[in-house]
């Protein structure tokens, strides 16, 4: 299970304050939290930062990167931004995300093949909310084609069939759950990855409604998420779940987990 | 999702206590909890006494009728004890449970068809553990055809995979999960259902792993469970699970437990 760590992000106020003043040492923080906390890769973000983003993402890889032996996870939609910063880089990046818009084709395609990254996939339609199984597989199959076709290895594409508020559709998170089956089934080689956030926007008890669609995601076959692994309840969750679903030999990983003193 | 409340077996130490010096308040006590909680059946066992089984369980289902509405699920595997209190049945129970042992067959299927209950089916081999995919889907088979062909309607049919420990086997919750979603597509109309248990024995923070495995087993299609309703993280994990596999119209059960305190 690969866990793309998403503290590090402008949207949460305290990032953004924190990019704003030049407090190095508190993104410098967040990035050793989620180091120790088990993440494989650290996502930066500083979209909120509307014409600075490029300046201050690198500000942001500075810092990280002096205090993590992690590679990183490229938070950006915008190619422009990811030429910028990918020079700094001192191990492969992920770039977090293409989708079938021609922009991010054109604009980000050549990057990921050119530096031999990962990258995050979105199924997302160009018109409209692809809410039902069959639209996401589809997405997905269009995304793999494309890629694969400019020469992107199966093993780096990480393929995200979204996930959007159960509050304005009680069946989305199903339909998302059967596409990351149908997905890991049909494309063997592929990696699934989701967000959790959106699912459980508007309901009460949020942190449950999320662990409880990652363990359900990482039953139907999801591979790798972006979470919040400081999450001391959400990381024992993927632990168990992953556990149960005969992924954890010997449950060796569970068990130095409860070690660890992260499962309780 | 039918929830089969366990509490009330004399396997635990507090309830061989209660009915060996007759303590009637204590066990209602029980039952009034596990119907407050939101059990569907509640479970009735007296299988440690042995030679006096049948008369503690009539003395505990008397107490038990008592004080809830709620049909009871007979829990024993021996025919005459199940024959002996079935005339105390102020509600068509669930027998907790048949297999495919001749013994049981023989003595429990009649039982079955005459009093037209539901039945909880065992997918248990006659000389060894079912522990693949496989074994356990082709015992579902066997028993379904025995069951139906003696007349019980598919509905009243709670064909049980069973799971054994991830201590011993670390692929054999996989296989129990895989059973769960092949016998829900193989044979609609039957239910699945499962006791949560075994899985964690033998590991630490069980709670946590039997959380994980009833949320993965309904992601997979279980739709009823043998658990405690009043273990509050577990019943807040049911729900959630239940909500974002999209089987919550308009998230209104999600919404109520959240409303009642049962969901933090």
């Amino acid at each position: 299970m690969l866990i793309i760590a998403e503290r590090i992000n402008a949207s949460r106020k305290q990032i953004a304050q924190a990019i704003s003043t030049g407090d190095r040492a508190f993104i410098q923080e967040e990035a050793k939290a989620q180091t120790q906390a088990g993440a494989h890769y650290i996502d930066v973000n500083a979209g909120t930062f509307v014409g600075e983003e490029a300046e201050k993402l690198k500000w942001i890889i500075e810092a990280v990167q002096e205090v993590t032996h992690l590679p990183l996870s490229i938070d950006s939609p915008d190619p422009t931004v990811i030429q910028a910063v990918l020079p700094l880089m001192k191990k492969t990046p992920l770039i977090n995300s293409i989708s079938l818009e021609p922009s991010r084709i054109e604009g980000i395609l050549p990057l990921v093949v050119e530096r031999r990254t990962k990258v995050i996939a979105l199924c997302q339609a160009e018109h409209h909310l692809a809410e039902t199984t069959e639209a996401k597989v589809a997405l997905a199959g269009r995304l793999l084609e494309k890629l694969t076709g400019a020469g992107v290895p199966l093993d780096d594409i990480y393929l995200d069939p979204l996930v959007y508020p159960l509050s304005t559709n009680p069946k989305s998170a199903k339909a998302t759950l059967d596409a990351i089956g149908i997905i890991m089934g049909k494309f063997p080689g592929a990696h699934t990855v989701c967000g959790l956030t959106n699912v459980s926007y508007g309901l009460p008890a949020r942190k449950l409604i999320n662990r409880a669609f990652l363990g359900a995601a990482i039953t139907m076959g999801l591979d790798s998420a972006i979470i919040d692994p400081t999450d001391k309840q959400l990381y024992a969750m993927l632990k168990a779940v992953t556990l149960v679903n005969g992924k954890d030999d010997f449950c060796v990983d569970y068990i130095s987990a409860f070690r660890a003193g992260r499962v309780e």
